[in-house]
């Protein structure tokens, strides 16, 4: 197996203010010598695996070769597994795309996998004597990742794992009628901007569209391709660049406009309520 | 054309809690393998164009050869511009500084362009097929800069654009007498320090000088060249890094002293009023 | 002398939202390039030079080859010095190491250095002719960084200093009696684990352990090894990532359910109070 050249991904909760982070891209400078370091996000809200494999899944499509580490890892030191995934060779556009993925397997790496077009291995990865009980991301993740992407073989950093048996997370919820849609919110971005779990193509047709919001309220929606056609307080239903249904306001949040916050679920409707 | 070496900088107001940064940075590294990526900041406050051509105006006499790729860009998705520009191959001193700029034409570019010696060339970007509406960081910058680092020719990547009809923004207020001078406030750092559009040599001469801040208020300050010469309390006028004067306290905020922010208007005078 | 190959390793209390960190990253890559860039981090508190010097501690047995350059500076363009310091070629456990820490004498290197076996050699660096007085990072420290990266000798950058004679800060408080422990609360971290200046051999024995607080409170805790271990509200006595005693809760903050904060110092006993 010959090294996969590019970068080494890295997402996680460990936040910007510590030195988690830095120790991170540090161990994998350290032993990925000429390794482009690229940092997804740091920020993902701390232990929320959910909402740390969205982030994963948005941002995969955009990648090309190397090796992405992911941890959010409430269960660091425990039973959990820490394991490393191989994907097929190319994207499913068959554009450059990541070989391996690697983190707990606690769901965080299972959407990101879906959309790589699935695992063709896996292995647990194998504790390093002398490992500290709680930062699995410096002791045993970065150097896997690392040496991966050195071109270490998958099967020689732990024991084999039924790819089928990765722990999956439970998708987010999507209904859809003839003329409306119900969907959880999947993320709140810094904008304010509201991500449903919906696609493009759930836009419920009709005059409207509304959207409901819990306790019975409800808040007229327009159509837009881009923020800017929005008048001032007005909400829009977007196609975001992930191509979900997104609700928007033009530089404001739509999310305080609207009450909402991730896993909270909304109906848009086609026609008035 | 040959490539431009070193590096692709970035400038942003994606925050750093979602992964459009990160997704930034991914796609240059993509597209434009072996690029060293550098982040000058992504906190930009949202939707602030003006305060974004700040930073990279204050940023740019640092940078060394490569591309800047800039994105703070309410309008995304409308019929505004997404341009790439030219500048002068060598800085104005002769040493090394960046080819080429990119981001919305909205003036963002324009105050770095200036301290860069100008346009000399400029394409209007062409949307690559599949483009999303709303995020054009991704879609059309990264892989604009990313191929111009490539050394890809700029006028393979759109139409030509006359650089004199770039967009640009109103020069910050800055008036001057004889032992007066009056300024917009910049820019508020980490630090609270209050950088104002005014330069080192308008420093007025005379006694003293006291600053007037809005409401008739008046507030002494010293001449000082560093922090640690302030008492606790007191305001201190500086040059600051930028060359620019400044109000600063030593290890507190002079603007929550003073009570200012970004666009107030303050004027120091050499006298007492 | 050749290069040290490796990173340029940055730590500062720049924070995020302005430029100056970024500004650090661009002079480096301008002045060494090719050097890859490792951001420890930069969200240090202002001007605290003790919890700087407390994280390059913690983030310094990571690192592999390069040059440290660490700025918490509230005397930036007073009289203190700013230096350079060689430190003996391999790490203590002879894997790779820094060659070089780059920063002002106030503190701020010394535990990291002390981790790495001590200076051998350091220089008061000479400031470059048309220095800033405030930005010492941009203008002094990262050209300096740099040019040890090429390879320049230390000796050429400027006056020698003895190493003996650099600045130290006061050691964090440890006392221990046969079942206690009293120690200051080193740091507290984005999930809210208190970490404390003892070492894991200083856990006392005995049936409890419990932690004396200020005003005569107490609270009990729980020796465990890994975060979930605890139920909901309970503190735990972990030994953490950096070999230190910590209080910790699981998926909360024990920061805040005990009411402490960096600098206070709490007394941990083997037995019930």
């Amino acid at each position: 197996m010959t090294a996969p050249p590019g970068c080494v991904f890295l997402l996680s909760d460990y936040g910007q203010r510590d030195e988690f982070a830095g120790v991170l891209r540090a161990v994998v400078a350290r032993e990925a010598p000429g390794a482009t370091i690229v940092d997804l996000t740091h920020d993902v809200p701390m232990f929320d695996v959910r909402a740390g494999a969205l982030v994963l899944e948005r941002c995969v499509a955009s990648l090309g070769r190397g090796v992405v580490l992911a941890v959010v890892d409430p269960g660091v030191g425990t039973s959990r597994r820490a394991v490393a995934v191989a994907v097929a060779a190319a994207g499913p556009s068959g554009r450059p795309a990541p070989s391996f993925l690697v983190g707990p397997d606690n769901g965080l790496l299972g959407w990101a996998l879906a959309r790589l077009g699935g695992a063709v291995a896996a292995v647990e990865l194998t504790q390093p004597p002398g490992s500290s009980a709680t930062f699995d991301g410096r002791d045993v993740f970065a150097p896997a990742a690392a040496a991966l992407w050195r071109g270490r073989p998958l099967d020689s950093l732990g024991r084999a794992v039924d790819p089928a048996e990765l722990a999956a997370l439970t998708r987010p919820l999507v209904e859809r009628g003839q003329d409306w849609v119900r969907a959880e919110v999947l993320a709140v971005d810094r904008f304010g901007n509201v991500e449903l779990a919906a696609a493009a193509d759930a836009t419920p047709s009709g005059p409207g569209p509304h959207i409901a919001l819990a306790g019975g309220r409800s808040h007229p929606v327009r159509r837009v391709r881009t923020f800017a056609e929005l008048a001032a307080g007005e909400v829009g239903l977007i196609v975001d660049s992930a191509g979900h249904l997104a609700l928007v306001c033009d530089r404001a949040s739509a999310a305080t406009v609207l009450g909402v916050q991730p896993t909270d679920v909304v109906t848009v409707r086609g026609a008035a309520p």
